[in-house]
Formats: structure tokens, sequence, C-alpha cells
């Protein structure tokens, strides 16, 4: 028979076991920490009309998006998760409960150029507050909560929330006389991290921004301190309505953070952050691996008037983030930063070595009905090779019944790292459950 | 603004929030389960290479696959799980440590004529363990057990798990002269509980089948009694070498089944079953309802010889099943047996009748942390149109927290059922979560 060469497209992730292993405790210690604010799971079809997942994109999206015909019908895969929130609260309106609190874990779909670290298919994390005509702006507080649970969680090192109010940022340019400008400059300003302080100037320069004022961004930029501090300067800096109007709310999150209890290191005020995107009105949040610098900003989101403008009339302002696994995921392994090798589908694996099934399945039952996973090697083969089947595995512990613990009613509990064993009665097996959650 | 309306394909199932929730409960007994006997998750590309998909594959898949162009390449979206693991493996099969046992969990997509309870984007909860040339029948039992436990937690009524051998009916089928026709004949019978036995018959007679024949398949589907009496009947029922091969891995995998205490209502031996696809081999297992006759084998699967033939000259025999959990869910809501009225997203709603944050949060805090999932009300409105929003939110359980309760620091618990409420020490808060596991 002539064989296909089984070959996956590049910029498609598919991973090692172990590594999807590890993959998956990520995507599932966010999942239930979303869940765990009474948020709702949201599931929208990969597929959907073209004109209503482009409704608004236009330049980059419409190039990189994967669309075709099927039958009469012009077909997309969707290329975030915000589109398909936006029509799904836009098309039941009249019946969802406001706030409308989802999440949405799921692939997205963008042909860009394939590189090093970018995907063509990957995995966002998204939560959103959608409220209708009004969002207490206890929501933008409860969002940093969320990121600070998941990225304690998630135990991969330092990390800092960076806020910032786009108020503030329009209503300082709007002071300097350059409203019209606004949109321009953010984007200009977006990039004073990447780019450095002259490269910025000059770009503000070829926009026409005198150099008065581009010394004025620059040093309203560079406003220092802690982000009370910073908070504390920014109350008589200015003088505009929209400015002082995104301060006051910055220093209402600020003040609910401290309420929470998130630990002040986790978070602070950084005032060149304005996010590429149009829609963000409000609070903007991005965050940082304090010791990977290099890793860009791996939570990224904020607070927009209308979600669903393009479909509705409705006034649904809302407030989320998005996390992009598929991304984070390749950095952490790539930095170092989590390693792969010792992740096991099972927490334990049982070694027959007799034929009894009655007494080994009778264990079995038992560490299932503790939580604990199992994996029986079946193998026909001798001891050694049983060993190393559990040692490729990398089962930390292996349980071991041979005729003794049969006539005993024991196991052999082994620690495959340290060698050590110990025997336990068949009734003591559920303190299994706290060795192995080391 | 022209709006766009806010459409979705007919044909992909989008929930309202409620639903998603069972829906996303029932995935997640799934998955767990799967995880529990040590599977590894396996996460493939929705796109790959049309010719990687379509290596085996021909008419109604090739008419109902999502396929399209985008660059240079000839692309198709998935339409099962099993290709998908038959390229993994093959690809990886130097690298795989073997019995490589995973589970996917995944939407696949078929361009189907639309009609009531078909769809186009669905998920399927596929299982399956691959061995390296041999794979113990243990396995089978394996499988047959994870198929219990998962109908057992997802606690939708009494089923049966019905259990046949390709090789009892191979070797039937030649002991009758009719190994020529042994595909078509499985074919026909395989529709028996579909169209009786008449049009059985008259199927087979059109095959060249003679009246003799028929009557003695018709009376080998009838063999009665329970498992292990018809298994008795079995044993002397043929000569055929196959036929004893298969009767023989039938009575292994059933005695398996009382080692492992699966309660013997909970499975039989049905002849009749041969499963369509081509590439069984051994076991074949179907799972029914009970008290649905009308919804169809909620999980099927089987033995097969060769996983990957179509890319690899390695034997890959394995042995799996898969759960159509989208056409199950809708099933299930149809025939009321599942009532999504009911769920919330938390287990707890947290109603502030005053303004001290500090402790609102720190009640919240405590919960997340005793793992129960909390939603805050911030409405700033009255008591009643808080109370509204938690009736409306589906809350069973809602805590009020007032200023008596801040400075007597405790908090009311009331259950929204039966208008109950009781006051709770900020210490006592633990117990909630033995009250809402009710």
């Amino acid at each position: 028979m002539n064989k296909t060469e089984p070959k996956t497209l590049s910029g498609f992730m598919e991973l090692y076991p172990n590594e999807q292993v590890l993959f998956n405790s990520m995507k599932s210690i966010i999942e239930s920490t979303y869940k765990s604010y009474g948020y709702f799971p949201l599931d929208t079809p990969v597929i959907e009309y073209s004109e209503v997942l482009l409704a608004k994109a236009g330049g980059e999206t419409e190039k990189q998006i994967y669309r075709f015909e099927k039958g009469d019908n012009d077909l997309s895969l969707r290329f975030d998760l915000t589109v398909p929130l936006a029509k799904y609260v836009a098309k039941r309106q009249n019946e969802l409960v406001f706030p409308f609190k989802r999440y949405q874990i799921g692939k997205v779909f963008r042909g860009e150029r394939p590189q090093k670290g970018r995907f063509r298919e990957f995995y966002q994390c998204d939560i959103d507050v959608i409220g209708d005509t009004e969002l207490s702006l206890k929501y933008d507080s409860e969002i940093i909560s969320i990121i600070n649970d998941i990225f304690t969680k998630l135990n991969i090192g330092k990390f800092v929330i960076r806020i910032n109010n786009r108020k503030i940022l329009s209503g300082f340019f709007e002071s300097l006389g350059l409203s019209d400008k606004v949109t321009d400059i953010l984007r200009i300003v977006d990039k004073l991290e990447k780019i450095g302080e002259e490269e910025v100037k000059k770009e503000l320069s070829n926009l026409g921004v005198n150099e008065k004022s581009q010394n004025s961004i620059i040093s309203f930029m560079n406003i220092g301190g802690s982000a009370f501090e910073k908070l504390d300067v920014l109350k008589n800096y200015c003088n505009n309505e929209t400015f002082l109007s995104g301060v006051s709310e910055l220093e209402s999150v600020l003040e609910d953070l401290v309420l929470r209890r998130i630990p002040s290191t986790n978070y602070d005020v950084d005032l060149s952050i304005a996010r590429g995107l149009d829609y963000y009105t409000g609070s903007v949040f991005e965050t940082k691996l304090i010791d990977y610098p290099n890793i860009g900003s791996v939570c990224s989101g904020g607070r927009y008037d209308n979600l669903a403008e393009y479909y509705t009339d409705a006034h649904l302002p809302g407030v989320g983030i998005s996390i992009g696994l598929t991304r984070l995921f390749y950095q952490l392994v790539e930095s170092n930063i989590i390693k792969v090798e010792n992740a096991s589908s099972s927490d334990i694996m049982i070694i027959p070595m007799c034929e009894d099934y009655k007494y080994i399945y009778e264990v079995n039952n038992m560490l299932l009905s503790y939580g604990i996973n199992t994996n029986i090697c079946y193998l026909e083969k001798g001891f050694k090779q049983k060993m190393r089947y559990a040692d490729r595995m990398k089962n930390k512990y292996i349980v071991i019944i041979g005729e003794d613990e049969v006539n005993k009613k024991t196991i052999v509990l082994k620690n495959m790292i340290d060698g050590n064993q110990l025997e336990l009665n068949i009734n003591e097996l559920e303190s299994i459950k706290n060795m192995i959650g080391d």
C-alpha cells in the first residue's frame, strides 16, 4: 500500500504527551480560576459567517483570516474570541442576565507568516463581564484580582500587573492641544518600552508634535514611585476634566486592590501603557514576568465602552482580559521556566507481579475512589521490563502487588526518585493521596 | 452605523449560559474519568493537510469535509479524532512509549445536510490505547470499565454496554460458506435492531444468501440469556477456528468485568452488533440508555488491528471508544433527561448590603480558598433588585453581608429554594462547602 507522510502543518502546535500534560494543567488553572469568580463558560462555533466576523475588522485581520466557501456560504474561522462574544451578546441581549460574566477558552486561527514562536492556530483564554448600559468599576479590580490569582497559582515566578487608564492619557494629550492626534500618539507611546525614548520622540516629531510637547509627554511617562505615589502626583498634574476622571477611576481601582489584599508587589501604575486596540476607553492592563523581561505581556486587556456596536445600538460596556496560552506555553518552555521532562499521565503506576487481578482491581478501584489517577501495567513481561515502563512513563510512585501482598492484603509503595519503599495495608491506601501531593 | 445581523450558522451548536454549564459538567466528568485511568491528553490541530486527513477516506467523508486552499496549501478541517491520532502515532512511533494511552476531546467538522439533532460542528470525546505489535486484552475490559464509570457518574439513568466480538461474527459466516460476503452481511446485520428481522432477511436474500442461511443467521442473532449464558451456548455452537478464537476473547473480557466488579446489569453480550466501520477486528461495544431506546448508541468503539496502516508499515493494534457529546447533550435535553433551568455559574452569590468591602472581600477570599465558587453582586441598587439578580442567576444559596454582620464578623446564609437562613461566624465558612454539595 502507498503510504502518506504523516505530517503536521507548520505554525500549528502539536505537543508531545508530557508537554501536553503541562499545557493542560496550565489551562486547567486558568479555567478553574475563571469559574471560581462566577463566570459562565461560553463556547461559540469555530466557523462563522464571514460578514459576521469581519463586521468590524479590516487590514491585517482580513489578510490573515482563514476564509472559504462551502455550498452557498462565505465562511471564516474565528480569529479571536471577542468578536464571537459581541455577536453572542448582541444576538441574545434580551435573554441574558446582565452583568453578563463569561469566559471562553478556545482555539483561534490567523494565517500569519510562520516564524519562531508565532502560531497560526492558538488558544486564547478570555474573560469578560458585560454590563447593560452601565458597569461597576469594581469589575475592573475583580479582573485584576483574577489575573493575580492565576499567575500566583501558575507558579512561574514573580509578575507585575501594570495598570493605566486611557482617560488619563487622552486628557493629558488634550491639555497639550493634541486632541486630534490622540490615537496616533497613543500608538507611538505604546511602543515606548520596545523602541525607547529617542525613537518615540522622533516618531512624535514626524507626527508634528513640537519639542516642548515631546518633552512633556516623555516626562509625564516617566513619573516615578509606587502606584500610590504616582497617583498622588497625577492628582495635581493637570486640570483637564477627562484626565481627572481617569485619575479618579484609577484611584478607585487601586483602593479596591488594597481592600482585596492583593500584594502591592504584584501591581503597579504604568502611564506608558495604552494598548494598541482602539476600543479601550478606561482601565488598561498588561502583565509581565519580572525575571523574564524579554517575554512580552502575558495577559492584557482593559475596559471598553461598546462591545457590540457593529451589531446593535445597545450600549454594552465591558471589561476583560485575554491570555494567549499557546504562545505563553511556548515561551515558558523556551526560557526553561517550566520543565516538561517529569510530567506523567498518572499519579501512580500499578505493577502486578502475580495473576490475582481480583485483588489488583480492588486496589485500583480504591485508589480511583480516593481521586488518585492510576495506570495499570498489563505488560506480560518480567519485573525489570515493567520497571522500565514505569520509568519511561515518568511515574514518581509505583504500587507493586505480588503474591505476598495478595496474601497479606497489602501493597508496596515505591518512590522511583529516592528508591524508598514502604508496605501499606489495603485500608491505608487513602494516605497515598497526601504523599503524592508533594 | 450600518449594523450586521449577529447570526450563527445553522447546524452549529451555540448554547445559552445555563445550558453550557451543564454541557461542560458532562465534558468534565468524561475528561476526569479518562484521566483517572492514566491516559495522556492529546490535542491535535483542527486544520491538517487534506492529503493526510483523506489518506484513507472516500465517499461520504470526501463530500462532507470542509476543504479549502490557503496560500499553496490544500487544507481541511478534521472530521474525526481517529485519523489525527493515526497521523500522530505514525509520526512519533519512535518516540512514544507503548502502550500509548491517550484521550482527546475536541470539535470535529462535517458539512452534513442540516437536520434536527445533526450538527456540522460537534464534540467527540475519544479514548484509545495503542500497542506496538501487541496489546493485552485487559485493555478491552479497561475501556468497558471506563464507559461504566462515566455513565454511572453522568447519572442519566440505567444503561447497558453491549459487547460483541467481530471474530465470532466472521467465523460464523465463514462456517456458513459466506466468507466472501462477510463485510456486506455485517453491514446488514448491524441494522437488525433498526429495520427488523424481515427487512434483514430481505436484504440478505438480495445479497444471494439462501433461506436456510438466512434463518441460521437470525437464530444465531437471537441466542438469549445472560451474558455468561450466551457465552456458554457459543462455546459449543460452531467449530470454526476464527469463531472459537472470538469466543475465547469474549470470555476473557467478560471474566475481567466480573473481577473489576462492574455490575452485571450494566453490560450484556449482543451478537447483532457489528459496527459499520471496516477496521474493527475484535471486541466491539455500544452503549444504550435502557429507558430511552430511541436514543441510539451513546458510546461506541472496539478493537482494531491496524491504527495507522495508511501512514506506516508498523503494526499498531488498538482499542478505544468515542462519545459524541454534542449530539448526546442535544438528545438528553430534548428527552427531558437533563434539565437546564437550574444551572448557575457559581455556588454562592454574595449580596453586599453595606459599603464595607474590606470585610466583603475577606469573606469572598475565604470562600474561594475553600473551593467555593462565588459571584459578588456589585449592583448599586436596593435589596429587592439584588435578590432578583440572584434569582435570575439561579443561585440556590446567597450570602448576605450588612452592617450588623460586619460588626459581628458573621454572614447570613440564605437558601433561595426553601427561604431558610442561618447566621454563620466568619470562622465557620468552610461548613458551607458541605451544604452546597447537596
